[in-house]
């Protein structure tokens, strides 16, 4: 039988694989190329939110941001609202960092959009959707 | 636009959380299970076999091996053609886990095929494949 779980995690281990090799020009890990993606895309962001976007601990968090702070590509501030939540924000030095990473995950989205109908795309995110509900108490 | 790339993080992701809830009640972690039905479906495999599946350091797999030895889960020997690597194979006590984790596992598969037609999951299958051909070098 086909085992969709082992697939699914080989895809998402060479997704994560493929942007670790990316990001290296950068001197940066996936991890991190990921988290300017996501603090870019929403302008920003708590911490706990990065958190749980890449499903880490609080302090493999805390180390990636620590790091990416003191390289000047973010900034953190305690959150107006909770004094215990760190606030995130992309530093104007990792603007083009952002759009280059944008445009790096772009590729693939119409890579995928060139291959598949939209049909077949629409199945493919219902079965993914389906497969997460599996996994979900 | 539909980021595909995250998708299928969240759904590897919550497979992960839902494997180490699981493995829980046996006082495992996620990854020992699934080290387990791994070591399990081949009978023997070579460490090196486990760090490519699990796409993990080798120092990761040392340290979850030699916990799993120190249980009796599994045995370590020196691989007869390759002295740098270790053999790794199942102990008479982790068979019936192996069993409760290919059980656990084909539950899943069996959702998935009740589900979705046949020709949806090969369509599935055909493009978690392109995806990861996408991310290959």
């Amino acid at each position: 039988m086909v085992d969709y779980g082992k697939l699914l995690k080989h895809a998402t281990n060479q997704m994560n694989k493929a942007m670790d090799a990316y990001a290296k020009q950068f001197d940066l890990t996936g991890m991190q190329m990921s988290i300017i993606d996501f603090v870019g895309q929403h302008e920003q962001v708590l911490q706990r939110d990065i958190e749980t976007e890449f499903n880490i601990q609080r302090s493999t968090a805390t180390v990636a941001l620590q790091r990416m702070e003191a390289r000047g590509l973010i900034s953190r501030t305690i959150a107006a609202d909770d004094a215990r939540q760190k606030m995130v924000r992309l530093a104007p030095k990792a603007q083009a960092l952002y759009h280059t990473v944008t445009a790096y995950i772009a590729q693939q989205q119409t890579a995928m959009t060139t291959a598949f109908t939209p049909a077949q795309r629409a199945l493919f995110v219902q079965m993914l959707q389906y497969f997460t509900e599996l996994n979900t108490p």
